[in-house]
């Protein structure tokens, strides 16, 4: 309409769709084999123990859990969430969905042209809050040699520098991490934050599948490294039920409040009647009970892939082995272009998310994110034996 | 702490915290008489039926209830608010919180120092989101005769033209406005909607209490006028339960665009059980029988404060008579100190609003909001008393 031709933002011109979520729009994901997406899966919400407590909390707590609630979050919650990771409850917000947490953050830190530095490839939704807000998103890429690695970032430092710029954040998921399924090693997490205290620049550790572990032992948040220079950002969407779009911020007091009064104004308080049922969830046991089931139900999932990949890929084509998390990644041959190739693959019906989308630099064209906990173990066969088809007919 | 001094974004030093917040924060609104906050009162929650719909949603819905959704909201809610109000199903996007829908527009709309028109007084939480985005707020105060109304709204546009500026939208709450409780009239709704058809803005008609009317006819809202140039926000918070935090906005699909996409980033969609629970209770029309209740309530308790003050409140002291919603405005006389006063009203056990703060230009410090859906009449009548005590001490 003309009339809208001079009303939006600037920030608007600078959005950009999560060609994830239109993929949900065109296709029902139950009707084709869906690696795309990041849905848990189905099974792991315990409906009769939700029902339960949900019937209990209002046994417990009334008409107070319909009514308007703390912007910080119910204390039940909040109290919930410090004793489980072990931080004073003042450090904890809060937040309408993990999703909430990086944009907030963001909100608060960045202005149009500040750099955001992430790796490249990094998640999705963030990128998308990067870019509505106009930074300057730079990703460095992984590398298994730590002198290697630090480098990059070194390098990538001393370009923003003579370019005039800021770095006010390095945004990273440092557990299984989306889209790649890999976690940093301790001593790569001990490098970037000295890059953070000597480039004097803060850290937002996104970790909503940390507690999605399969094997090998749990490897130090960033945030337990320097916790007045990380805030750290949790998610109940993996451990418990992304429906009630519930996460956390842990961060020094002085950072949350800033985080408390921008929430005042962008939605009053999170969710009431859904915190106080996310904290009986904790506070009762039942949330790691049920944590335990999903844990072992992911792992077989996870092997499950695995086992597919190396019995039906076609020569030429690499992919990670994750320890945890939802996601693996695939790399194929050099030429091959995951997007060109993507309306193939869902017309013969299996869908992906090309590897492009979650590179910063449009790098990364023939890779490929593939999900593994959402379907069940019969379609992820059926739907890798017809992926692993496709890739064949085309090399 | 040193390291977060030039952390934070621009928009940061123009955040205020909300003094109604802040006061929450200090004292327990159950240990006194609190004519603050807007709150509901807990008895028009309906447990049991909540209760029972929750269980009818696990029932019907099982795991879809707990899983990702879509950013517009699920369609069986987006279809009963389409239905209830109305208009096609593609002109409604479910926010999470009304709070949500006023900060959202003003994302997609103003970049700093754009103009937002609105009353003066007018709603604190919409004054919080506009300053966080750096707009400037020019706020015009109601007058009983249309002419000079019109002509106080003239000239702040012209004001705005000579100093080069835009004027992005008109924020307008038409019916039993917050602070003031009073509506705007259908010739006043007309003439706010030719002014931004002639000088090309838009408006956002923000719309939480409309459905609380106690006497007198409804009045078309300010949307019907120009489906195209308004939108309209509207909330669950007042007809159903705040703690679900759920809203909507009906506007041009081509607005509701910009505003899904934003959302993608924000929160990635609104709470998924919460709002099946919501279109479950508004479809099998238990929303509209407990509303009738709600409204029953409502209206006792608005005619108990005006017999209250009428009955208690020193000569000099005028006040609103509104046709519905939750407040109604105190003007006390000239020289009088809203803000100064309130340490000893709190001290006393009696709380309001000084007025001064929903004043974008600082004026009103002779007036008070005060709430009347919050405490029960036994309290009210007490807290009334108090607070017409000291009032009189203190002329």
């Amino acid at each position: 309409m003309d009339i809208y031709k001079d009303k939006f933002s600037e920030d608007v011109g600078s959005f950009f769709r999560s060609p994830v979520r239109e993929i949900f729009k065109k296709v029902d994901l139950n009707a084709i084999y869906s690696f795309a997406g990041g849905y848990p899966s189905a099974e792991t919400f315990p409906l009769e123990e939700i029902r339960r407590t949900m019937s209990e909390v209002i046994d417990k707590y009334a008409g107070k859990a319909f009514q308007y609630g703390a912007t910080q979050g119910v204390p039940e919650l909040r109290d919930a969430v410090a004793k489980r990771y072990g931080v004073p409850v003042d450090r904890v917000q809060i937040t309408s969905s993990s999703q909430q947490g990086i944009d907030v953050c963001t909100r608060v830190l960045v202005n149009p042209g500040d750099v955001v530095l992430t790796s490249n490839p990094s998640y999705l939704g963030a990128l998308q809050s990067f870019c509505s807000y106009r930074a300057d998103i730079r990703g460095v890429a992984h590398n298994e040699d730590l002198d290697v690695f630090r480098q990059a970032y070194e390098a990538e430092l001393r370009q923003v520098k003579v370019e005039g710029k800021k770095v006010k954040f390095l945004y990273m998921i440092p557990d299984f991490q989306n889209p790649s399924g890999e976690s940093l090693t301790l001593e790569e997490r001990q490098m970037l934050v000295s890059l953070a205290q000597k480039h004097d620049f803060l850290i937002v550790e996104d970790s909503p599948y940390r507690e999605l572990r399969y094997e090998g032992e749990h490897i130090p948040t960033m945030y337990s490294l320097d916790p007045d220079r990380v805030i750290h950002l949790g998610s109940f969407s993996k451990i418990f039920a992304p429906g009630f779009r519930l996460g956390w911020a842990i961060a020094h007091p002085e950072i949350l409040d800033k985080i408390y009064v921008c929430k005042q104004s962008l939605d009053l308080c999170p969710p009431i009647f859904d915190q106080y049922v996310a904290a009986e969830f904790l506070s009762s046991g039942r949330l790691d009970e049920n944590l335990a089931k999903t844990i072992a139900l992911y792992k077989g999932k996870r092997d499950l892939l695995l086992s597919l990949l190396e019995e039906h890929m076609p020569e030429g084509v690499r992919w990670t082995r994750p320890e945890g998390g939802l996601f693996l990644f695939l790399t194929m041959p050099h030429g091959f272009d995951a997007v060109k190739f993507y309306d193939k693959a869902l017309d013969a019906g299996v869908a992906y998310v090309a590897g492009e989308f979650f590179h910063p630099d449009r790098s990364g064209k023939n890779t490929m994110r593939l999900n593994f906990s959402f379907m069940a173990p019969e379609r992820m066969t059926e739907g890798i034996r017809l992926l692993a088809r496709l890739l064949t007919a085309q090399s």
